[in-house]
């Protein structure tokens, strides 16, 4: 169990985050460092006074740290972790929660940083952000995708392993690459699609007087949803896997271009086909359905 | 209040229309054919055996129907409405449910059909299909667009107006040509979508190892709600509503490749602003969430 845990950038995730390790870890002492001006007075509005507010990373040099966890937009890593590297500190662990994975790793085997890292990603969230919104069971029963960098010590992964499992989270070992490969599709090129749904829309807005929001309970909702997420966190996201995310996205146009040409009487046989096959795979993600309770807007 | 009801397609939104009848209006009976030869078995299993099945549509001359509701997939009606018109009976007035409007006003008005027609959509729904899905409260506080078919008697609208309201439905009036252009970018644009998506994973699940649903909390399995539709009804709206459907379907293909070739380090600023201009657009969606109260799989 850590001791002394430092969470850099808290908003939504690192605010669940630390909600859930004081209830599942009492004697641990949580420590919160951000950009935000006023976090002292946001913790103690958000009932999370006991939560120790730092005014600059070089402090963590001057408490016993054992563990780090990043939490900010992935842009940011990189000044953050040439911070923490200065620490020049061999006690802690520093774990993140970051959306793209290999260019963290890329970003710190180019640097050649000499802190121990093993990057994790929780596969958990809201589209609310700021530490407000976070909230104890965030991660419950969710997926956790670590991907340890090559010549980790195991006793290392291990670490950070029962630390996210303390967080009841089930655990998937992933190579970097492979999580970028099925975080395309499953979460950033889904990303993509709300955005420009939302702004296709938009254009259309004026000649629909209003209506489109009236009226978004026939899918459009459903869609926009991500589209609400943290503006700042997903431009890193989509810069940091803009080449994946460009291939994905010019597969999915052709699939939309292919679906869109079968729309005639004609084709009414393979449509149905086409439509019995998608209802299968959709069934499956239902049955595969990650957390046995309900969560806000999940 | 209308005092014998037929249900023409006795599915999941027939089933629900059936039930929330039965508890806003007892002294109702009310009537169910249906193309599914076990209607009687599944009526009773479904404690629904109150509902009468009609074994032909040649019985309603028989009783003294006043609404009849046609809740089929919509390639149906042309000859479900032949049926309907030759009954010759003047006493009943004819709604619908359909998700296309337009189609539906010219077969009606090409072929010169005589009987009452007043044509709506109920904007509510799940992606489970049958009677066995129905349920009292599917309709509360949603919107019912109705699309008044030119010269129609105001009594006769108003006819259907109430009965909707009596479903605690909130009425909207439109031509059927603005339902279908709303309805395009609201529903059948993301079901376009959701079945281009799922189709898209189908081709990557293979070199994705099954992890293509195990994390699908990431935003893909909001996107493959709407692909476990019911086919066949999906089938009719794509080929009634076409022409709307590849127009838009166009649009939002564009939008996607402005999406993504914005997707690099340069245009950074431009693309937080464009984050940021989309999310307003999903609070204000969220703010007008239709329902007050949490309906499954919505």
């Amino acid at each position: 169990m850590f001791k002394n845990i430092v969470i850099i950038g808290f908003g939504m995730i690192g605010s669940s985050i630390a909600q859930s390790v004081m209830k599942t870890n009492k004697t641990a002492s949580i420590y919160a460092f951000d950009k935000s001006t006023t976090l002292k007075q946001r913790l103690k509005k958000a009932n999370l006074s006991k939560i120790i507010p730092l005014k600059s990373l070089q402090e963590i040099s001057q408490i016993n740290v054992d563990l780090i966890i990043v939490c900010t937009p992935i842009l940011q890593y990189s000044s953050i972790f040439k911070k923490i590297d200065s620490l020049n500190n061999n006690k802690f662990i520093v774990t993140d929660v970051g959306s793209t994975k290999y260019n963290i790793e890329s970003l710190y085997l180019k640097n050649n940083f000499k802190f121990k890292f093993v990057p994790s990603h929780p596969i958990a969230g809201i589209e609310k952000s700021g530490l407000e919104n976070g909230f104890f069971g965030l991660f419950d029963n969710r997926y956790n995708i670590i991907c340890p960098i090559k010549n980790t010590p195991k006793s290392e992964i291990n670490k950070i392993i029962n630390f996210w499992q303390s967080l009841s989270m089930k655990i998937e070992i992933m190579t970097s690459k492979e999580h970028d490969h099925v975080l395309s599709l499953t979460s950033h090129l889904p990303h993509v699609i709300s955005y420009s749904l939302v702004l296709t829309a938009m254009k259309k807005e004026k000649s629909l007087n209003s209506k489109l929001i009236k009226f978004s309970a026939g899918g459009f909702r459903d869609f926009t949803r991500v589209a609400g997420s943290d503006p700042e966190m997903w431009r890193d996201i989509f810069l940091a896997n803009s080449k994946q995310i460009q291939k994905l996205t010019k597969n999915f146009i052709s699939e939309l271009k292919n679906f869109s040409n079968d729309l005639n009487v004609k084709n009414s046989k393979n449509l149905l086909i086409k439509l019995k096959k998608t209802k299968k795979v959709r069934d499956q993600i239902v049955k595969a359905r990650q957390a046995g309770k309900f969560i806000p807007n999940d």
